[in-house]
């Protein structure tokens, strides 16, 4: 039997957190955008990993990712200790503070791609500095949607190759606050139309609990976000809303609007279920019906 | 001829405004919750206003409400000074300081209805103190539909007729800081629980630019604010949704749910292009039309 090819690539970090919110501490569990991203797609299709471990990472965390089929022969293990970091949330778990990074293996990490992973039709370039970003770029083989994230420390830092990168992706996606700092733009209508002429025909705004907004230079989708009871832990929304999004678009095969906004349900749907606990904690107790009948609730919801 | 009867009645308050935002500053420009809710409402529907004015009060003001329709029976001209308030928003909008409040003839303020007001098979309780919002109930002859609105300083001084009014209420609306300061809990779901609790079957949270949530006892519907590139001056965004809602409600002659979704629909519409400019100076130019086709535009943007 030969393995199946994959049909999307997902590259990002892969670390171990520690995280305080207002009523619970968890110490040392799976956290990184790759994991929380390709434990999203992987409820929609074949997903390959491409990330950096040290030789410190437990099996167990590995073992996590291979229950949820995810692809690993993206995933290098190196001599040395894993990528960390542990923050803190604020009573409204609005705001987090970082309390510490050690960067670790992931300080000379550089990706590279399996042979048929280059050959995937999608791709999803997560958070990392934007010249890896860039390496990646230079291995794939021409893929039909490209999907790019990124934070405020590029922003801040390399916001030359930043831009770079972007302009040779499909969609563009970031925080608010995130595009408010690129464009230096208050109003989202107005840094969606500075940050779509650095190239991408997608911009997609995440405003957290209060939804995201998908602009192209024609028009505007709004997207509300599940409204939860109550939810234990953030970390990682952005990526599994962004890794849901890409899975269920890689399953439909398309690129198309349409096919884009019902893989922004999935994805905020997958992202709502995510932040219920800590790490993939939910995630990995999730079935396919629950999505399914949350979507159908959230539909309803939205309705007008 | 015999003038028409009216069909939503809305009470609240009357103010001389002075407004400053970033980039500009409005002195004595017309205000108060009950000026922007009847300019919304009287695209929809026969209004009738309830609120007081000094003798000082410009006759242009009232020029304004009349060419908009509304019905000027229940309003009541006192000896002395008009309502006064000035505030000044900070840098990104989302946070307003009031600078000074001078009540003058609002402080002894009686709301009592014309006759064929207390008939309107539509009320308004705008925000006013809740032991007045009780004697305008003991007018009304039961109402088909009543929205009651109010704010921080009626939950921080007299929760307890502030519970006693909204439990004789279909609706009620409030911010989302309100509704977390009324009830102590951070989650809008929980809060809006507890509040459906106090007996009104629905609950409207606003969360400004974020959109708004409504809730009943089995089911929520979430609703986007229009996306605007820019907007001038906030003030009074909260009333003109509270007010084109109830109008467009009166309009349709229902209160079901799908009713209430549409006309919430037409509520945010006409707030977003009240915003766009300073007091009533969007409102008294606006064609149906640009409603009509904004509201279009909306539902596309919203439509999965």
């Amino acid at each position: 039997m030969t393995k199946p090819s994959v049909d999307l690539t997902i590259v990002g970090s892969i670390g171990i957190d520690t995280i305080e919110t207002p009523t619970e501490k968890q110490e040392e569990i799976l956290g990184g955008s790759v994991s929380y991203a390709c434990a999203a797609a992987s409820f929609f299709t074949h997903t390959g990993m491409v990330g950096v471990v040290g030789t410190d990472f437990p099996e167990e965390f590995k073992q996590t990712w291979k229950n949820m089929s995810i692809d690993l022969e993206g995933l290098q293990t190196v001599e040395g200790k894993t990528f960390r970091w542990s923050g803190v949330y604020e009573e409204n778990m609005d705001n987090r503070r970082t309390l510490s990074t050690e960067l670790n293996v992931f300080e000379t990490f550089s990706p590279e791609l399996p042979e048929d992973y280059r050959e995937a039709p999608y791709l999803f370039l997560g958070n990392i500095h934007p010249a890896l970003q860039l390496h990646v770029l230079e291995q794939v083989r021409d893929p039909k949607f490209i999907l790019i994230d990124t934070m405020d420390l590029w922003i801040n830092i390399d916001k030359e190759d930043l831009a770079k990168v972007i302009g040779k992706c499909h969609m563009l996606t970031l925080n608010e606050s995130e595009a408010q700092l690129f464009t230096g733009e208050l109003s989202l209508n107005n840094a969606a139309k500075q940050l779509l002429e650095l190239g991408p025909e997608y911009v997609l705004i995440k405003k957290g609990g209060n939804g995201s907004m998908l602009f192209t230079k024609d028009d505007i989708f709004l997207l509300h976000a599940y409204p939860l009871d109550s939810f234990k832990d953030p970390t990682g929304a952005g990526d599994t809303f962004a890794g849901g999004l890409m899975g269920a678009l890689a399953a439909s095969g398309k690129t198309d609007k349409e096919s884009i906004r019902q893989a922004m349900v999935y994805g905020s749907i997958i992202a709502s279920f995510g932040v219920e606990e800590f790490s993939l904690e939910r995630l990995k107790q999730l079935g396919r019906d629950e999505i399914e009948a949350r979507v159908s609730e959230f539909k309803e919801m939205c309705r007008i």
